[in-house]
């Protein structure tokens, strides 16, 4: 299997960069110290000091904020190809905290092997850049998701930028994906209670519009939901190579 | 006057990493191309193409997003020493508005002197990114703030994050800062009504924790307010050179 195969990361900034063979290698080096993480527990604690960024190959992980008073604020979730504590890299304690939802697999990547990286691929190191804009632009709209929108078009917003997401490295359609999430991981995202995100799944399914059942997401009017959600996926900037 | 003395980025970024004097010049370069624009009107547009960045040197500009309804959503604040828009000129539209809050000084950058600045100093490279990683970390502050944090703490929250950030740049301090924004400021970047925004600055004010008024706020009880807000600064990095 070529690592063009083997790595979700690949496909997806091969969205923004035709990758040269060197560049590939770099890559490809990064890839090197792949590690498994099990379910449920913290792989980056918020707080912690001299932590590690990942990429991420198999599986989903969420990253989350833990408030004084216990209550948890879902920031995002990674999804293969994503980059994990990339930004915590560079601050000098991590911000927030990184678990794995189901077992995954992820390479571990040293600051100093990113920095090389970088200074020996100026485009790939604004490749990766572009990924972490392209993250960051994704919080700003959870941000505007929480402040302005109401539950449904929320709720339907979200499953839409997780379905163009999945697609961009091959595992998500217009039709639907795997999903593995429970109620509780939809409340502390959408800042909902899990008896609303019921009673919100259950008007989206009702309309004919999406049915998320049994870790799985199906969209039955992709347009009409688009609709409801006002959803402009231009935040996502995954219409093929900017630098060729 | 030295390009130090001129320059809040200089100052901001020497938090992070001790500059040398070929990064100096390199920063003085980035800073060549100084306009003015004027108190609202918008500088980049949501969804323009082929933006630049910018280097605010004085005033205070906003970044929001608008909704299809009309309703507006501010991202944050951009104060003396910050990027405008370093993100979105890695995306080909703009994901969201800038608009300047006063009339303000700002250095234009163009992604190429952006990239060869970054292939010259990987260090100063490194700094920037910190600068783009703490901008990110507030960003994700603000959506657990409108999540998870009830008005009281919010507001509390959001003023004593602008204190640390403007002292940073020596424009505030545990006493207070001048500040430009209005009511309608503060209730689109917290999610709350200009009424209720009102009621709370009343409550924080008759608590004796800080008063906001005629453009100034002033800090009565800093530790009482960060008790209140259960702030933690340490998203903010800003506590001395990590890169010696």
């Amino acid at each position: 299997m070529t690592v063009e195969a083997q790595s979700p990361l690949i496909r997806k900034l091969s969205t923004f960069v035709a990758l040269s063979e060197a560049e590939l290698a770099v890559l490809a080096r990064l890839h090197r110290r792949r590690r498994t993480f099990v379910a449920g527990r913290d792989m980056v604690h918020q707080g912690q000091s001299g932590q590690l960024a990942y990429i991420l190959s198999s599986g989903w992980v969420c990253s989350y904020k833990i408030q004084p008073d216990g209550t948890r604020q879902i920031v995002d979730f990674q999804v293969p190809g994503d980059f994990l504590g990339l930004r915590s890299v560079l601050l000098r304690t991590s911000d927030h905290s990184f678990e794995p939802i189901v077992d995954i697999e992820a390479a571990e990547v040293l600051t100093d092997d990113l920095l090389e990286a970088f200074a020996q691929t100026p485009r790939l190191a604004t490749a990766i850049l572009w990924a972490a804009s392209r993250d960051e632009a994704m919080v700003v709209e959870h941000l505007v998701g929480i402040g302005r929108r109401d539950a449904d078009a929320r709720m339907a917003h979200f499953l839409l930028e997780l379905g163009s997401r999945l697609a961009l490295v091959g595992i998500g359609s217009k039709e639907g994906f795997d999903c593995p999430l429970t109620q509780y991981h939809l409340a502390d995202t959408l800042g909902l209670s899990a008896v609303h995100v019921n009673r919100v799944l259950r008007q989206l399914r009702e309309s004919g519009l999406v049915t998320f059942r049994d870790g799985h997401v199906t969209f039955h009017d992709y347009g009409g939901l688009v609709e409801l959600a006002e959803f402009d996926s231009a935040y996502l900037d995954q219409s093929g190579p900017l630098l060729k």
